[in-house]
């Protein structure tokens, strides 16, 4: 049990207390009517979620990496030429995924904490014959936010198909599929979505699904593989049961749960909310005197933040912090793995989770022998909040 | 809502009270030290469950068609040569997953409702070179039983590397994995093991993991990779969080609570109990006169019936079986779909439930218009669990 303390993580996050109870909603069969109304609905509020009318949803038992595996495996066939636009660990593993599906690959890799510039991406582009590019919206391991936004943009002017990580983004950072003319995002339930974990989320354009069409060689995958997955999903959305893999039905109830929360609030207030989210933090943060992995303000995401421990400070503060009532992550970028914490603050994130968080990270740091001034932490983001 | 309606298809199935309040319990980190244990525990639960104190069990996000993937890739090298025991549905999808990985795939196919006899399949293994032979123990479509320890024996006999389909039957139906010396068996969560559908489970055997480790080509999937898994496995049961895809904590720790049911009965009387509650269901669809898909009572499953609808009688009897307050289901096998049905029988299933089935089945019928005698199929029931 976790008992009554805060899970502020970059995933699994809090969870509201209607998607907890369809959790342990008593399960029907998986082509129940009940049911198949429910997925269909589910794949509907996606769609809107995501931001992308004409796309094509996808929801599938697995984790945010069977969603990778998915998208990798669909679009790239043996000697497909593949950019990554390489900021961490999950880059590192796209790229990984997307040679075992035959993709020759090479990476755009900045210094840790920075994303590549556009210019230093297209320069690349012109270089290579590339049909897909893959970009981490944000890296989970180091809150590096990249901007999708214009590395479509140079996708659809050299006809690249592009894909986008949105594990650590969908839901919570800005991210508009079909205005910006991304050809796949994916994520997991766990994160921004806010239902607990075992469901990819996976959303394509109709230029993807047409690229998928057109492949001369089998997909690598059977179990991601579109042709089995597809003409469920179309069925399941006209209302109609159809049987491929045995849906993760208690899952899907809480996902349709909140995804009609999510969409309750709208997409538009709801990026605003979780950007005063992370801004309270990060002032916060600043005040204690912690740098962040992110070189600049502009490249750091609004879902979590990286701090690095002040002088003296060790992940052995990371008890002291959940002592306090918090549990935050600890470093996952080897490289640098034992000296800075993860906080996420996505999904139902509030300003009094907010406030708990600083609290508790101001508790730990105290305890572990860290000087600074007591509560100026939590000023900062009370000034923020406020404003 | 199922509402109050007992669900008797061939899974989900009914769980346990305990089971659903794991369901929603406030979700943990994947590497919280509560979860760790849970997990930890789980998979040493696994491996007794499975009677394969040896073997090396996986736990992972996704649908048995998952766990077919699973098995497939990981054994798969292009160029082997498979033999496939066809019993119906899901061993055609056995035989178009290996090929999906460069098997050269060999069926050797029943009757339906019938099982190819062991001289036939001795014969077959003469006359190929063949590294692997799959099994479907129960065939979810035709609720037909193998021989999986006659055909595990083959196996053995001749070299070749054994892998069983136990959706339908881990947990259920007997299978001594150690024992009878099968190299892979695999399940999903909502079958017999008894929790919401969203996890595959499956056991290798050391020489399974040794032929892995001994491959001359990578895995075809990435997602279904051992290499990615087996460490994280390894390290769970060694009560150290590691990460590769974030598993499904709810499912996992609804996972535990149920396998320690299971172990708290007993796998002996386990079995014991689901041929019981399987003779006295079949033994009751006799005396209505209903035949079953199975060609004998020795080659049909104890977890679920697969019995014909009477003459006169169509699928259109099962909303009226529904309204009596019992969920069964409707054909699967493509070519003789719409005349028979299917009902589950496993995990928790009772007397109570049998009787239930029975009396709802019986409902239905009289109410579509069949003619017989309004508790006969109830008596024999009776009969056989009171013996």
């Amino acid at each position: 049990m976790k008992h009554r303390r805060l899970l502020m993580i970059p995933g699994p996050i809090e969870f509201t207390p209607e998607v907890m109870r369809a959790m342990g909603m008593p399960t029907t069969s998986h082509v129940a009517p009940a049911f198949v109304d429910c997925m269909g609905e589910a794949l509907e509020r996606t769609r809107e979620v995501f931001l992308c009318p004409g796309g094509q949803p996808f929801i599938v038992a697995g984790s945010g990496t069977m969603a990778m595996d998915m998208a990798a495996c669909n679009l790239i066939e043996p000697g497909d030429n593949a950019l990554v636009i390489n900021t961490g660990y999950f880059s590192d593993r796209f790229g990984a995924i997307l040679e075992r599906y035959g993709a020759r690959v090479t990476h755009v890799k900045a210094a840790v904490g920075d994303a590549p510039p556009l210019d230093e991406v297209e320069a690349e582009i012109k270089k290579g014959d590339y049909r897909v590019m893959t970009v981490t919206h944000v890296d989970t391991s180091t809150a590096v936010l990249t901007d999708v936004k214009g590395l479509a943009g140079l996708c659809n002017k050299y006809g690249i198909l592009s894909v986008v990580d949105g594990v650590c983004s969908v839901a919570g950072e800005e991210l508009r599929q079909a205005e910006w003319g991304v050809d796949i995002v994916f994520t997991a339930c766990q994160k921004a979505i806010g239902v607990p974990p075992g469901l990819a989320l996976l959303v394509a354009s109709p230029k993807a699904i047409e690229a998928f069409e057109n492949r001369r060689t089998p997909v690598g995958s059977y179990y991601s593989d579109w042709t089995n997955w597809l003409p469920i999903m179309e069925s399941y959305e006209r209302r109609t049961p159809a049987y491929f893999g045995t849906q993760a039905v208690n899952l899907v109830w809480a996902l349709n749960v909140s995804l009609e929360q999510i969409l309750a609030e709208g997409m538009d207030r709801r990026f605003a909310r979780h950007r005063l989210m992370s801004d309270a933090f990060k002032v916060a943060m600043n005040a204690l005197g912690l740098r962040q992995i992110p070189v600049s303000l502009n490249k750091a995401a609004n879902t979590l933040t990286a701090p690095f421990f002040p002088e003296g400070i060790h992940a052995s503060v990371l008890p002291m912090i959940a002592e306090a009532g918090v549990i935050i992550a600890g470093g996952l970028l080897p490289e640098i793995r034992d000296t800075y914490f993860r906080v996420g603050h996505m999904g139902v994130v509030s300003a009094a989770d907010i406030l708990a968080t600083v609290g508790a990270i101001e508790s730990g740091l105290a305890k572990a022998g860290y000087t600074f001034e007591h509560g100026k932490g939590l000023a900062a983001a009370q000034n923020v909040l406020l404003k």
